[in-house]
């Protein structure tokens, strides 16, 4: 069965839905008032408990949205998707959060506090630059405030050794405390300064459903103290490698680009990419190429083309072999450079908030 | 051979100093200025790299003393003598610091905050009752100061589960969390805000020792951040518990006192305790007492009888069966009851400086 929004590795997420209780996404997708391209695609193909999110949309109650990044370099395609995310629940309706895990990249990344800082007045300057109200919503670092801190420790009590080592491996501790800083991020928004209990929805990719776990966890082991409701989540796919592996590495620079790169790079990165070609063009004339398995589609998909029927034309173009890989290429490279320099011009008028927000000379 | 200030189980002591690199406190006495009464009477009998204070002492050098109590109830003679000895170095000139280890409590005795900071006013009452001066020194709580939490987050990298595992035992994250937190009162002392680096005592009681073992192993490893001077310490004996075993136990209230008791139960605990007396009043008079097992001898010699002669006098007396154990309890029991009164009138008087202290309403 041909389909533009398909997965090529079904039976992992079937093991998703089964074993771990993510529930398809799918089925909602109708009933969302203004579904998001992520949403109307199956790039987020998963949740937890969206129900609750979707009831508050549709009655205009209020709920939250809660994201993050840890600031250990620049936007890529793969941060680029949480914070539109985040933007499209705010846009709906949402209480924004937006934390900037500089604990994380501390203690999992050894990135230290003076460098993270320089990293993070660019991810808040892009998360702007993208659409993001700071009017409504909220923008922290987890260094600087003291409410996750806290909250780490009331759920310390609560996080066994076990747990713990099950999710995140046999770690120092300082990493086992970002964890609970995590849980901190997204239960804050239900504490009392921010009004209280509410339904919260963290968009996340796959990979992380772990730590949503554990702080649903923890939200059930401390209800009666502070009346959590669950958090909801929408779960989205990754993002293959330009390689064509299946997760790009953020080690390897030929993998993924980020929104801070040069039209020359950008164009070499897309243009040496995997496809999903033939070995021949007379092959590929006469077979078609496998959209399924190509980055280069992939990033029209899950990205840079607003229009799902564009994106629909290409998948069955491609398929039929009438587009072939380098007019391909060529066209998306267009699209990314002209997107990424527009991203840069609006970015730039955005440092001196970010450092404004954040707090930092 | 007899010895007023003697140890019963001098192997245990042994195997400090031989297998963990406690030193044998009695080679410094004659050199500390003014030695304290603990010092002079060996109850505190180990220490960590003291010469470094010693050395700040007689040079009139800055140096700093830490330590603290876990808010879990009144103050008791294990925690009288931790705050005297605080008291003892802020008068000899060192900047004091006194932690309230509420998040400890929390972690590991599951007492909630709010019911931690009623024993905390308390606490401070008491300290500065005993003469702890509050205008060159520094009281606070843990779950109030945000630079020992800060300190917490960056030591967390250098503790590995092993080493946690092997001090603490298998325990939830949140006790692990609270070490690292010690960790950072030990060290707050030395940094910037309080004028940087500096030598540190530490008293503690003997079984505290692999925390400080903890705190000095961090600050190797982050010595070259912070430049650390390895925090010394010194190591008190245990006390007795008044049935006579080796340790007093917080959950058998009749196994010590508080400093909050009233003349009628003190007196009702004092009696009944055990002692090192002979089964009939005879054989006492023939074989005399053993002052090394008594519980009331201990009440006299660690903490109730300021003048060294006295104690010596007991001691004897004991030894030689001149004085039996009636007359000892009496005599111990109106020490103690005139202390507890006279403590308790001026504590009352530093209630609400406590109060203020620790910013509680």
């Amino acid at each position: 069965m041909l389909d533009p929004f398909g997965q090529t590795v079904v039976e992992d997420y079937n093991k998703l839905y089964e074993e771990f209780g993510i529930q398809p996404f799918e089925p909602l997708v109708s009933q969302v008032p203004k579904p998001s391209m992520y949403m109307r695609r199956n790039v987020i193909f998963g949740h937890r408990d969206f129900d609750r999110i979707l009831e508050a949309m549709k009655k205009h109650e209020t709920f939250a949205v809660m994201s993050g990044i840890k600031p250990t370099g620049e936007f890529h395609p793969g941060t680029l998707m949480t914070a539109r995310e985040v933007i499209y629940f705010q846009q709906q309706g949402a209480k924004a959060f937006y934390c900037v895990a500089d604990v994380e990249a501390y203690e999992d990344n050894r990135i230290p506090f003076e460098r993270s800082e320089k990293y993070a007045v660019g991810n808040v300057a892009d998360l702007l630059a993208l659409g993001f109200d700071p009017k409504s919503g909220c923008i922290y670092r987890q260094s600087k405030e003291n409410r996750v801190k806290d909250l780490a420790i009331i759920f310390g009590r609560g996080a066994t050794l076990a747990t713990v080592k099950a999710i995140y491996g046999e770690r120092h501790i300082g990493l086992y405390l970002s964890a609970l800083i995590q849980a901190g991020d997204i239960l804050m928004p239900q504490l009392e300064e921010f009004d209280g209990p509410k339904p919260t929805v963290v968009p996340v990719a796959v990979d992380q459903d772990p730590h949503l776990r554990f702080a649903r966890d923890l939200a059930a082991k401390f209800r009666r103290k502070y009346n959590f409701v669950p958090p909801s989540s929408t779960v989205h796919r990754l993002m293959k490698s330009l390689d064509g592996s299946p997760k790009m590495s953020k080690r390897d620079p030929m993998s993924h680009f980020t929104l801070n790169e040069t039209p020359k790079t950008l164009t070499n990165k897309i243009l040496n990419a995997f496809t999903g070609g033939r070995p021949t063009v007379e092959e590929q004339k006469r077979l078609g190429g496998i959209p399924e398995i190509c980055p280069v589609y992939e990033l029209d998909m899950y990205h840079f083309v607003e229009d799902d029927d564009q994106v629909i034309k290409t998948y069955h173009d491609c398929r039929s072999g009438r587009l072939l890989c380098g007019e391909h290429k060529a066209r998306t490279t267009e699209i990314i450079v002209k997107f990424v320099k527009d991203h840069q011009k609006r970015r730039s008028r955005y440092i001196d908030k970010a450092r404004e927000i954040l707090n930092v000379a």
